[in-house]
């Protein structure tokens, strides 16, 4: 048991609620701060992307008996559902029979978390606006605006789970030493949606994740308890077939019809949606270190903002908890150590990550309206369905196992290398669950 | 002729004052801001890298006639003077006959070009803390703390050349879409002395660069004109023969006697100099976009810090005037033409220099002790003198020549492609200089 410390965590998000949860648990005295209202008392939507579950964030729940609870509340989602032009749906397995990942509205479970986190005893503070910490002594300053009067809050340790703006990482930005890298994608992204039926059942499949893609755009929709989904429309900034093109009503129009053509039954407010919503950007943030002495901590897309096209991002932050709290198991009141071992622990996979997030893009947007790329998947499936010890697919190593990320990149780029080989031999089309292939890809593995 | 526009340039280092002196020939009222004392009027060094002035800084100068007077505090230096462990020395000339690069002080070179600003009409103000611009109406903050009372200096441009810690940059940062990375390195440096004779002579070679190339460390000297050379030593901050393991008299001294045995006899006050002077740090930083509308433009280190290793910081900060120039000259009073053109063509060119920069440490700090790198560069020159329509050399495209910083970078690998090729032929040693090398390069050329 640690002796008691005074925390402060800045940022009401999924990951800082968490790690509020753990640590009171832990027998700490924990106040969140967020300078936005409470999202129990305000309506969220407009640009949210639905967040999916999956191995490394149920961990985390389940060390502390929270993921029965969540799971209430998510979808099961076993597959992708890929909308050719043509209107052709092909579907195609996240993994082996059972393993899903679950589908969340952010709002949603961002409510329940803090109802959690205060039913346990942490004590929030929203419409608090913290503008700098001071490191070495673990102190916030906190007023109405930037450039107003201070308060100083006195704490033992600070952790920065505010976000990829973080404030907390701002102040260890300017020390010398840390490196920093932040870089914006110039695809953009716009939320939409389908609203249930009348009877509140869902308009289209809801096990399935949805994707329109094609190629330098996609539109993707993940199912809500309450029979919508919400769509998300990513595509580049400028150029053709980009935000800046779709200027109009009329253009708008035409533009879903030709390359979106089955989503004209199912998002009748198009029109309203598109010119409501806002179109946000996508960003990938990278820092080190993340921590400072015993006193300050990042956490979650403060310390690292992905991309979301792996569908990790509370995943990664879900994972950083777990770790931090093995730390705290294995180090008890040597918080120096603990900062240390973690961040050492987190930093590469959480580069490795962030490449797989940002790899993701490319595999969504194009490579599944790709004949050959599918197949590809299908010859590694059957594979690894026949040889589970021998060859565990990407996606499932980075979805359904806790293996490090960064191990998982690895060991998917030398798969990568032998599917190469695989997918040049000839007449492969034919005979791709022959006796042949089979004894190649395992001659390859040697 | 432009339209008379009231400017502030922040920093009022090389760069700042080199483009005060320019936009005030172009007719403007430009005011020079620094948070710093005038450096005429302060002791200058402990922290300082010579700088090397090539024909890109030159250029420059030319262009507003200024060239002649700076050179006068210059010395030429045409070659590497490489200090091997066992006092063997071996030199290696940068270019052709007559082909230099001039050694300078920082500081006397700063003093002379705020004189020449000031001559110019350029005002100044020292001591004058900006914290802060407002991006939209080119409005500086000023005051004596970051959190006291601020007073608005309006403009209609604000130019931040304000280094690699920049506060014009720091609020730009802040807006999406900005790109932006910081990187240290984990070797450090250090500036040690050798004095001058009793008779003002240089002790060693004074048109030389000399360097001890030593692996992962290395120290090198630049000679100034008083008959002295600031020495700059760059190692590790950690680990074995790092700044860190040189924690004593003893210890330090043991390590340049058997490291630098040829330098006891000229660094005499080596340890008061090692422990009284700082341990710096190296850093490498990259944004996009440089300028903000018509109103707001970064130049120099600012945009672009790199770091020291291939002579070129000051000159690519230099070019950046030039660059900047000629884009005025080109678009008049179309001042938002004039930055995206000065960014759009610059920008490619300052990453190229931060990568060839950051490869020529290990040249310096490694190759320069291979006999087989040496002979490598005596087989360039020799094929460059034969046949200079063929092959210049990279550190003369880069040193010698105007050419953009991205085509000597993408030449040079080409070259040391071909390069890899001739060092790989059997008894290169022997027949470095046959027909049967030239005519292999000639082959691999086409």
């Amino acid at each position: 048991m640690q002796t008691p410390q005074k925390i402060a965590i800045v940022g009401s998000g999924l990951v800082g609620t968490l790690l509020a949860i753990y640590l009171k648990k832990m027998g700490h005295d924990v106040h969140v701060y967020d300078r936005s209202p409470d999202i129990r008392t305000v309506e969220f939507s407009g640009r949210s992307i639905n967040l999916v579950m999956s191995d490394r964030g149920w961990r985390a729940l389940e060390n502390i008996g929270l993921d029965a609870e969540i799971k209430k509340i998510g979808i099961a989602v076993d597959k992708r559902a890929i909308h050719m032009q043509d209107n052709k749906l092909n579907y195609q397995y996240y993994g082996k029979e059972g393993e899903v990942i679950f589908s969340l509205s952010r709002g949603i479970l961002n409510r329940k978390m803090i109802d959690l986190a205060e039913k346990s005893g942490v004590v929030f503070f929203f419409e608090h606006k913290i503008w700098d910490v001071t490191l070495a002594d673990a102190t916030l300053h906190s007023g109405d605006s930037e450039r107003g009067e201070w308060q100083e809050l006195k704490y033992d340790k600070v952790f920065g789970a505010d976000g990829a703006f973080s404030r907390i990482r701002h102040r260890m930005q300017r020390q010398s030493m840390f490196n920093y890298s932040q870089e914006f994608l110039n695809i953009g992204y716009k939320e939409l949606h389908i609203p249930a039926n009348a009877d509140g059942t869902h308009k289209i499949d809801k096990h399935s994740l949805h994707i329109w893609p094609r190629g330098h755009f996609m539109l993707m929709a993940l199912p809500n308890l309450d029979g919508s989904f919400t769509c998300t429309l990513f595509m580049p900034f400028e150029g053709q077939n980009s935000f800046e093109a779709l200027k109009d009503q009329s253009v708008l129009v035409d533009f879903f019809a030709k390359y979106f053509p089955d989503t004209a039954a199912v998002i009748p407010d198009l029109v309203e949606d598109f010119f409501k919503n806002p179109t946000s950007y996508l960003v990938m943030m990278k820092c080190f270190p993340w921590t400072f002495e015993d006193k300050v901590a990042l956490i979650g897309d403060s310390a690292h903002a992905i991309v979301p096209f792996y569908g990790q991002g509370m995943n990664a932050g879900f994972e950083d908890i777990t770790v931090l709290s093995e730390m705290i198991e294995k180090y008890g009141n040597d918080w120096k150590t603990i900062f240390e071992e973690y961040e050492l622990s987190r930093k590469p996979n959480a580069d490795a990550i962030a490449e797989l997030s940002y790899r993701n893009f490319m595999e969504m947007s194009s490579k599944t309206a790709d004949e050959k790329f599918l197949l590809q998947k299908k010859i590694e499936k059957w594979f690894s369905d026949k040889h589970p010890d021998k060859w565990l697919p990407l996606y499932s190593r980075v979805t359904f196992s806790l293996q490090p990320y960064s191990e998982a990149l690895a060991i998917g780029d030398m798969q990568n290398k032998i599917m190469e080989e695989i997918m040049a031999m000839p007449n492969i089309e034919e005979k791709w669950s022959s006796e042949e292939v089979e004894n190649k890809i395992i001659s390859l593995l040697k």
